[in-house]
């Protein structure tokens, strides 16, 4: 049982839209992400996702809306809910969600990651 | 699906030691607390715990040391693992875990919480 340092996580991340797994609980992951750009419509169908924003502004699109997620705050993606986070900016990002999550739901992507890294 | 401000939601918390739910998904909960001065010793038999400290800093005390989480920092308490937080100034943080949990374990305390509030 040591501290794990956000920031210092952070640091050791130098590409955008690859997840990296810095704590495992209960079935859970808990990722940080640097993001910029759109990534894919993808939805998830058995799992809950929660994304918080630690530093920049994400637009995370609904079919139906989109949602201004600003640092400090977190927004909740309901299983089989189609979505898209945009990032004109560069964001990071820290993510909730079932360790067994694929990153792209069924969607096969350039993006897609097959096995997430632990830092 | 809508934004969740940290900031707005720990304005709402006025007490110590009370957590309050504001995210729940896959079974688990999202909660913030405002803290200071000594939990209580205890332990989840079959939940893991991860405290995220959003601002002071928090030393969790375990049978055979004491861990400095500062601010940006987050601890991973694995169940069944005897654990009691200290805060000498007022801390204020987030924890992940399942829904279910008791408060403070098997341990009857004033600081005992039978149900959490969402805020």
């Amino acid at each position: 049982m040591e501290s794990i340092n956000i920031n210092t996580k952070l640091d050791l991340i130098t590409d955008l839209w690859k997840p990296r797994v810095i704590a495992e609980l209960n079935g859970q992951h808990v990722k940080i992400s640097k993001v910029k750009g759109e990534f894919v419509w993808h939805d998830h169908k058995e799992e809950d996702e929660l994304f918080y924003i630690l530093k920049g502004k994400m637009i995370m699109e609904f079919r139906d809306k989109k949602v201004d997620v600003n640092e400090g705050e977190m927004i909740l993606v309901p299983k089989g809910v189609e979505h898209r986070p945009i990032a004109k900016n560069e964001v990071w990002m820290m993510l909730f969600e079932p360790k067994h999550i694929k990153h792209t739901g069924d969607v096969e992507s350039e993006l897609t990651i097959k096995e997430y890294k632990t830092i």
